[in-house]
Formats: structure tokens, sequence, C-alpha cells
């Protein structure tokens, strides 16, 4: 790889997901530039989860940038008054944040044109796409092709990549993916209602998809619950 | 139109560029919400400006973004280390800040989705074009594309506009524009070095345009130079 090819922003959330995201691109080679948003979300204690994450992976540089989209709202996630759900639901879940995937890759494609990054890694998945729009293939490869008009990096002949290694992956796959490169689960967060600990409600989609991910890895399951 | 179909959500800088915009969508019919940035940009007086222009065209709501691109670096607007140039540079100027105009609609885009809005306005144009890659209509078109895929506006087939009435627009044709719709250009700021009061430097590449667009259109500037 190139110097610029070696370069790559990865979206940390601090959950189970993007933590194998970190672990992927470390182990395939990219220099990594981790980068976390603090948006108002409900379960910040998923920054804190990050950190951990990328001290322990040792990124070039870790990035959190403060964003209130509670100020747009329209989400479980980011609007207080709205609950989080204790059951699956029918069609795109209350705790989609309208645009957040497409507002966080477009602050990441930023960052990635200043230091001279090609790539970008999200850690969005199957699981995921069947309620979230923007979790879709189709809308990841629509993004790269905007990415590429958008930013003179594009412009000068050096695309841009958005790197999803776990889009067609199932829960259990991921977790399987992630052991297999040593992640440590029990300092990643999913759960939207944790606690101050980092412990999890259990009862959430999130800590439902993970709990069952765990169970069909046929994995040790490290959270810990409220 | 349908109640969807009027709501319209106008990016507002300030500028002379989004005080037309504002003033098409309003006179086309639609019910307009503004937003504004406050991403640490130098010429911060432009936000002053936005909020009287707001004002006058007593939209619906106007919601000012803070979002520190400072953090991300990268450009003379945002980084006080970087000059800006007092004369015309050869291809992507300084002045261009990484991924602005991309950021900027996908944060209008969550707003949009929210408040039901199909359309986003925004004042890219063909003068603007020659030096930043987002404001060419292929990149404008990709994002649009990109917009319905992310969304659940899109997914239910209500599909978003992206709407850039001055894409084809020299300053002075913009100008005129404005006029007809009796735009008061002298609330606006251009210029990205203004001072506290909202004096124009005269000679940073923004205040040129500016002062040769009403040239060219026989307009009296109302532009108040330091």
């Amino acid at each position: 790889m190139s110097d610029q090819e070696q370069k790559a922003v990865v979206l940390l959330s601090g959950g189970l997901d993007s933590a194998t995201v970190l672990a992927q691109a470390q182990s395939a080679g990219f220099d990594c530039y981790a980068m976390s948003f603090d948006y108002s979300q409900r379960h910040s204690i998923e920054l804190t989860a990050a950190e951990k994450i990328a001290k322990h992976y040792q990124v070039k540089e870790h990035k959190i940038v403060t964003l209130d989209l509670s100020q747009i709202g329209g989400s479980a996630l980011t609007d207080m008054s709205i609950d989080v759900p204790d059951h699956q639901t029918e069609g795109i879940p209350v705790t989609y944040v309208p645009a957040r995937n497409t507002i966080f890759l477009s602050i990441a494609l930023g960052w990635a044109e200043v230091i001279g990054a090609n790539h970008i890694f999200v850690g969005v998945n199957a699981v995921d796409y069947s309620g979230y729009p923007d979790c879709r293939p189709e809308y990841i490869s629509a993004f790269e092709k905007m990415a590429n008009l958008a930013t003179k990096t594009g412009v000068e002949g050096m695309p841009l990549h958005i790197e999803t290694p776990l889009i067609d992956l199932s829960k259990a796959e991921i977790i399987q993916a992630g052991m297999a490169l040593g992640v440590d689960y029990s300092q990643t967060v999913s759960c939207y209602q944790a606690d101050g600990d980092g412990k999890a409600c259990g009862v959430c989609d999130s800590c439902r998809l993970r709990s069952q991910g765990f169970n069909d890895a046929g994995v040790y399951d490290p959270t810990i619950y409220q």
C-alpha cells in the first residue's frame, strides 16, 4: 500500500460492530484514525467505551466530534421524551436517527480529506438494514459515488472507498470474526439505555440482537446487565 | 402543493446567494425552514446576517446548528493559521472547507426528514463550482440520489429534492434575480474576513466576486467596506 492507501478513518461508536471493524482495519494494515460522535445520545457511555477501544488499538488519533443531534430530534436515541421500546417493532424503529449515518460519514469524509485517507470504515450490517434505510448496500454505494464527486481527492483521481466489512454478516458472524481477531467484547457497549457504568438493560433491540448473537455464535457473552 | 410538498429546508449562510435562494423558495410558495451553521468560521458575523434575513422573511423556524469544523481543519475559513488570500489562485482555493456542503446538506436532510420536508434549497452556483468540487451539478445529483436511499421518506416513496435555483447563474444574474424579488443585499455578508460590524475586506475572493457581480449587473453595490 502507498502512504495514502494506508490511512483509514474508522467510525467508532464503542459498540460491538465498530470495535470489530477497527480490529479488521488494523489487522489489514491500515493506519487507523478513529472518529466518534457525542451527538447527545442517551447512551453516551458508549463514548467511554470508544475511548478504551481506541486506546487498546493504539489508533493514530481518536477524534470525538460534538454535534447535538437532539436539536433536530425525531429519534428515541436523542429525544428523551420518546421511550426506547422493550420489544421488536414493525418497520423502521423509533431508535432510527434521521440521516445519522449520512451525517457521520460526511464528517468522516471531511476528516479523511484533510488527513489524506482514502478509506472510511463503517460497521453497518445486514442485521441493521432490515430496519434502518441508511445501512443498506445500495445506500453505501450511492454515498461512495457522491463522496468521490464532493472532494478534492475524488477530483484529483484518488478514489475514496467506503469499507463495510460487516455488511453481509449476521450478529453471530460478526462476533466470530471479532473473536478470531481477539476483540475484547467486554469493553464494548451496545445497549441504547446503558447506565453510567455501561451496564445493559437487556430488553432493548440492541441488547436482544447482541445477546442472541453471542448465543448463536456459541461464544460466552461478557455483557454485564443492570 | 400538498402539505408535505409545501415545506422546504433552506440553507442560509447569511451571504448573497443563500438570501436570494430563500427569497426564491418563499416566492415559490414554500413554507421555509432556514438552517445555518456555526462552524467556527472566521466570518461568523454572517450568522448575524442570517438571523436578520430569516426574520425579515418570517421563516417558520430558523435553526442554527453548532458544529466546530475547526476540529477537522484543512481550510483557511476554519484554521486561523491559514491566511485568506487577497488574489485569485489556481485550482481548488484554500478557502474550500473539506466536505462542507456534504456535511451541511446531510444535517439539513436529517431535519427535513423530521419535519416532513421534501425539498432542500441550497445556493450553490456556477461561479463557485469552477473551484469547489461540491458545487457541481453532478455532485448535487449524486447527493440527491444518495439522500433518497438514506431516509425513511425516500424508502416510503416521497422523494426528496435538492433544489439549486442558482446553479447555472453568474453572480450578476443571481443579483438580478434577487433584485426582482426585492432582496435587500445590504443585509447580507459575503466577505470571508468581515469585521464585527459586517464590514467587508474588499480583497478576498468572495468580496471580488460580489463586487464584480454588482458591477456586471449594473446594480448599486450596498456593501460597506472596512
